[in-house]
């Protein structure tokens, strides 16, 4: 069973309000940016960028939902555990769990479509894609 | 009956990532713009931040959800329409809708709770807040 | 005489840090805003995105300098002057100056060159460009 | 002598815009991460945030200015070479030189002064924090 896989994200100072905490657009963002170091840590370094230009694949997102259940904040590195949970023909959900400390900061899911990336038009799921990702899909 | 509140963002080039479309992260940041943009329409001028500077009162989100269903780009002026759905005794949620030329491109509900800012506790919502939102609040 | 070009800017609570303040790398990022809105009020709605996608002529930063003299808050519109100060054969310098409720915030000097944007290749100013900026070069 | 601090940062495609590049706000948001970085590195982990909140020193930028000299791409890491190139009573000046690969992408000087942070007043460097600083002063 492949090992879970976390993104480190260095917060700091200029992510915070004057709440002392992240701000919350912030955390979509750290999401993201967690789901696409997934995508680099899968598939040879090859992140959207690459998926893109490269290969001509786009992921763009329909649907995210997110869940805020502690405040991030610069004193822990904020350690995103990323996974996919479903991958349907032309769809693909992932689930992000950002964690500071071992605490549970956020949870959430977040829905994306494959698509023709020059063309913006769905395609389904490149199968040498599908073949890396099948394995790796948990429950959330 | 209140004319619907809609707060305009001017998207540019920086928001746009390769595929010359807004970057999703983005999305859920102009999105807490047009809250914060509610705020200050309806309450004087005042937002997010004199909220909790000068009236202690906090509005942490407890969750977002967010489906993008057109992109986003620099052709047109974004118009956010932006009210409250439900306030609780502890908490508001706002719907977002962000258009584009009549387009919508997305839709979105956000969850708020009160606190008292400076002890980071939750509190009832003030009387002086419930009186103005309530009036406000329509089915999503 | 041209009236004095002002971009105006609603500066919020996510902008700030945890000093109260917009944090320092929102500063450039405001003063990129305001110089694609100058281009936009001159040239017919048409910032960056247009200039690059429509018309091919992209103008990279290859220089800027900002001096920061009072802090930015939320507390009132940052209005941003902003003109060019030179217009060489292939490059434009920008002067923006920000400014919250009269007080100066920062000014700073922003150097662009012209390109054949899908080339990636300098240029000379096109013509027409040069005939509308012309006229607006104050010293800064 | 030290070895060169180098803070490494992940260029991703949400930094990029439509020319494929990283949005040129992205480059002062990014030197300030590498000299945040540069204070947590030589102070124990302690950056900006812990600076102001933990110990009330604040390092509030007056100065920067920034040449550009190649892209920034997802292409490589960004690695971020940092140092002072001067301290004086209240003042700390940084050099940071952005490459990619090997490449100089930019190269900038950043001036802060030392303040009270709760007072928002200038002071004199600490002599604990002057103590790290001097030894590792380099001509720009």
């Amino acid at each position: 069973m492949a090992a879970d896989f976390e993104y480190p994200i260095n917060v700091t100072w200029g992510d915070c309000d004057p709440a002392r905490i992240a701000y919350t657009a912030r955390l979509p963002a750290f999401a993201l940016e967690a789901i696409n170091g997934w995508w680099e840590a899968h598939f040879d370094g090859n992140g959207w960028y690459q998926m893109e230009l490269d290969q001509n694949v786009g992921t763009p997102f329909v649907k995210l939902e997110m869940e805020f259940s502690s405040p991030v904040t610069p004193r822990h590195t904020l350690m995103c555990e990323t996974f996919p949970t479903r991958l349907g023909d032309k769809s693909i959900t992932f689930a992000v769990r950002g964690r500071q400390n071992g605490t549970l900061c956020f949870s959430g899911s977040f829905t994306c479509v494959f698509t023709i990336a020059d063309a913006f038009k769905s395609q389904s799921a490149p199968p040498e894609m599908r073949a890396v990702i099948e394995p790796l899909i948990k429950a959330a």
